[in-house]
């Protein structure tokens, strides 16, 4: 049984386009390490009845939610008030958060905004924040983590030891210079003599030359391995190019 | 009644966070351009069952649907026969497809793994693609875009005339020398005044430098018009700087 996890990416600036998300990598890439198999990304708008809805489907259907943005000061911030609605638990102030935001700002500085950030569903737990003092928090099985990446990068590490993960998620990347035709045929057969290893396929467009990047992705690195072998196989016989840097 | 989108990202490779999505903020970009407001994103994994089964709920919650990748010639591209599945038709070699990448192709080189991407559902409409010859397709409300951004962002444009939008979202954006919770209090007033009018308050950190950006988004110029010197008047009550460059 694989633990898994929904990412839930909170705010219109995602949807409209006019911001990148950059955040999914981030955490997706440090739940493989943990042995956390993402299944399911969200992207929604800061809609109250929306992330209800959608938080209260994400977190029975998953070991674990992470939701990013709508943690800050301003009007658009409803991720905190919206998780208490979704739990039915008092959105309340927090007493821990309070005092280290009490003590990080100086005095006078602690002001009705900078408050607002330490509302949160009642009992929950404090995800600490190194960067910029404001915590993020988690009730049961969702965390919720801010919408500035550099900031949320900061706060991965102080989650490691709360969640409860498999083994990680290995991987191994061959890129070749050829084309995705030229090798489909070989890499099915692969895929057919090792059907519990993931193996993908992706073309890259790299200084004016094509080439394909193929990612095998197992918790166990004998598969990966056996698999890799074959792969070199029909490439070696296929007479195509390895290439080191893509 | 707003014109509303889903964009469905397929792929492994995004969940795993090894490639970072950028497709979401091409589509939304260009969908807010023609009218459409983009309402939610998905990210899944390449699984037919959950390909169908994401698709039966978006396609008829949704003006239109638009996804991304998995329609590559190799094993891991499942898009084109999931949708079949998903709208019951046959998954079949079209036609008009097969002479394209007939004549695209040198002879010979027009092999199995290329055929591959011309099995669509049937009578599918054909994407063309200017870039690499193999086209995307639509049926009904759902349009089959590839995932390699360069050559999503040149099909875009042939579809515009296909799409039925309503008024451009339009979009003004003031970037100020402050911090959220300076101006949250004020924001929200502007909020308050101006309830159909999206505002949204986005921090920024750049060149060692805090900021925030505040983006008005509206159909309506006159009411991007009101909130913009709204907010220009708090800025000048509270003397915050206005910075032209983030």
């Amino acid at each position: 049984m694989k633990t898994t996890a929904a990412i839930l990416i909170i705010g219109n600036e995602i949807l409209s386009g006019r911001t990148q998300d950059t955040n999914t990598s981030t955490i997706a890439i440090w739940l493989n390490s943990i042995g956390v198999k993402v299944r399911e990304v969200r992207v929604i708008p800061d809609n109250e009845k929306t992330i209800v809805d959608t938080l209260n489907i994400l977190r029975k259907t998953n070991n674990y939610v992470f939701t990013t943005g709508g943690i800050g000061p301003t009007h658009d911030d409803i991720t905190a008030e919206s998780v208490s609605k979704a739990f039915g638990l008092r959105y309340e102030i927090h007493k821990d958060g309070y005092k280290i935001l009490e003590s990080y700002y100086k005095p006078g500085e602690f002001n009705e905004g900078r408050q607002k950030m330490i509302w949160m569903p009642q009992n929950a737990d404090l995800i600490l924040n190194p960067t910029s003092g404001a915590p993020g928090f988690s009730v049961e099985n969702v965390f919720c983590l801010p919408g500035v990446p550099s900031i949320l990068k900061s706060m991965l590490g102080g989650l490691t030891n709360k969640i409860v993960g498999g083994e990680p998620i290995l991987s191994h990347t061959i890129n070749l210079r050829t084309v995705e035709s030229e090798i489909a045929k070989s890499l099915t057969q692969v895929q057919n003599n090792n059907q519990d290893v993931e193996i993908g396929s992706y073309p890259f467009f790299r200084a004016g030359k094509l080439g394909v990047s193929i990612v095998v992705r197992s918790t166990d690195k004998a598969k990966i391995d056996t698999c890799n072998n074959e792969i070199l196989k029909f490439v070696a016989e296929q007479k195509i190019q390895i290439v080191k840097e893509v």
